[in-house]
């Protein structure tokens, strides 16, 4: 199958225009596009890099395998809900997920700055193993690097991840068709205003606790029910606005959303009131989109719903033809408007 | 198999002694150790992770994997004979190719300081292009961060490889049999000079070039030659007496090695007397140690000589019982001694 022409539109020659890397280079939103349209995919180009998707589908020996790897460098490393020691085992095994794979190992890469508490350390290896057990994967290689005070924030970490793929759908942008119903497993924007609660300080009447959680089980039981998945997307840096118009630019479809039909606490609500965020740009770390035929969203959306990571999973929209590659949001009060990448950042170091 | 009793002997509760990380926990010796065993190997338990190797072996639908990974934290990023990008290519290359896996795919995190310049990443991404095609592998997922001006240093990256393994040999310090030879696959030091010459702007009469190359080639020659590999370890932090140590600690076996065997140039032992340096222990980005039955040393040397990362292969010394666990070095003098791991940190941020 063709590589399809994602993002094509989304890079007329802009780093001349940023000599130096911005922090919205790593927002999720156009700057970061941008790096990767002009630098990255460029220099690596080879057809598993060129699907865009979460995780590289790959064969070995007849076996179907998914590979992913991402760094995370949350601040603080501590929030309601989680830590970066959970945060680095999910969101790799949902990328890994992603695929439809079943996430089987784990390798970490530690960069500690001198002078970190060894407490601090081991309270975030134990949220990793914890978290490992809950998704039953196993962590099997790993390094250590320290850099200067000064030259680092405590602790990054880089997790890659391995899985099997075990169904012989292509689950990915590409496979999305006309009439497929759009699957969301939950409510939107938890992980990036606990994050951004604890940074500023802000006191909510009910805390609000970040979303981070594995999303292989779910998945797999979608595959199991012989649902036709076309497509999976967790929703992280850039939220769900930002994960459908990569979807939408990836597969030339055009993708229409309810927001009546998008759950959102109303926690999370007054918090992106306050703070002038709009959830559908807010990150979450245990939230997915699913693209099904149509024939099939109410089986697929009662079976999430069987899972505790998909309690609250919902059919939010459709796809259509035209104009491809957008994304329509309809509101409330039933203005329609296109959603955009974000170019600048909405929130830094978010995950 | 039974695990076995690596570095049983290096951890007297250390921690309590350090509440707080240090530059030498990053540095391959004593402290590394300690935490790896205090920290990171009770938490994530399992036999994958206890063979304590350069990468992890695993069964995936009948085929044999090999995964592995490393951070990479170089200073300065760019440095005779290589820069950051090489060495996060052939690092985590040879990690794999130390299980005798054939390397297939790696995986790029990257973590970018907030005004690093554009042209900086762009040279270090050609570098790994360049790199990878030499290495024979694909670069097929990263990813990308971006944290604030002041708490990074420029770049990090993370890689982590996949590679198949199609031998049925279980390549491991816990193979390695009295008897075996010990071969060397080139001279030492060159790397850590090279880097500790930028840093501190020594100029020698000529100028000394990290050994950064990747050593698949080499060693898959060896397995198509039908030779029995029982260890091989390429020689990073610590250099070659911290790799030695480790195997002898692995194999709970008696390591004799001849100084006067062990090629180091003219310029790396003169840089290395100037800088306090002892070359066993100066890190190394392109040379392996390979433990064979003596009866197929002499062929194994010529199949590496035969490799331009192997011309300056050699034999240097053997492996006996007892004492078991010990490293000794026949000086050119004719004394011995007992090797042993550095408590401190020789060159921070050398990888």
């Amino acid at each position: 199958m063709a590589d399809p022409p994602a993002f094509s539109g989304s890079c007329p020659l802009p780093l001349t225009d940023h000599p130096r890397i911005l922090l919205a280079h790593g927002g999720g939103g156009r700057l970061m596009h941008d790096l990767l349209e002009t630098i990255f995919l460029p220099a690596f180009a080879n057809p598993a890099l060129e699907a865009r998707h979460d995780s590289a589908v790959l064969d070995v020996g007849g076996t179907r395998l998914a590979f992913t790897t991402d760094a995370y460098v949350v601040r603080p490393l501590f929030f309601p809900g989680g830590d970066i020691g959970t945060l680095a085992v999910n969101g790799t095994v949902n990328d890994l997920a992603m695929s439809g794979a079943r996430p089987l190992w784990l390798s970490a890469g530690f960069i500690l700055e001198e002078g970190l508490p060894i407490d601090t350390l081991t309270r975030v290896v134990a949220s990793m193993r914890q978290s490992a057990q809950a998704a039953d994967v196993q962590l099997v290689t790993g390094d250590t690097k320290v850099v200067d005070q000064g030259k680092g924030d405590g602790i990054f970490i880089c997790t890659a991840g391995v899985g099997q793929v075990a169904h012989a759908l292509d689950i990915a942008p590409r496979s999305v068709r006309p009439g497929d119903a759009i699957l969301l497993s939950g409510d939107l924007g938890r992980h990036g205003v606990a994050i951004i609660s604890v940074r500023e300080g802000l006191a909510f009447e009910s805390p609000i606790e970040s979303d981070c959680t594995p999303l292989a089980a779910p998945v797999l039981a979608l595959l199991e029910a012989g649902i036709q998945l076309h497509c999976l997307r967790d929703l992280t840096r850039g939220g769900l606005a930002t994960a459908l118009i990569e979807i939408a630019q990836g597969s030339g479809l055009h993708l229409l959303i309810d927001e009546a039909f998008i759950p959102v606490t109303e926690a999370v609500q007054g918090a992106c009131e306050l703070l002038g965020f709009d959830p559908l740009y807010v990150a979450n770390e245990g939230r997915l989109v699913a693209f099904v035929p149509a024939a099939e969203a109410d089986r697929a959306v009662a079976i999430l719903r069987a899972h505790p990571q998909g309690t609250g999973a919902c059919r939010i929209g459709q796809v259509a033809s035209d104009p491809a590659g957008q994304v329509t949001l309809r509101s409330r009060i039933g203005a329609s408007r296109f959603l955009d990448l974000l170019s600048g950042e909405q929130l830094p170091r978010i995950c």
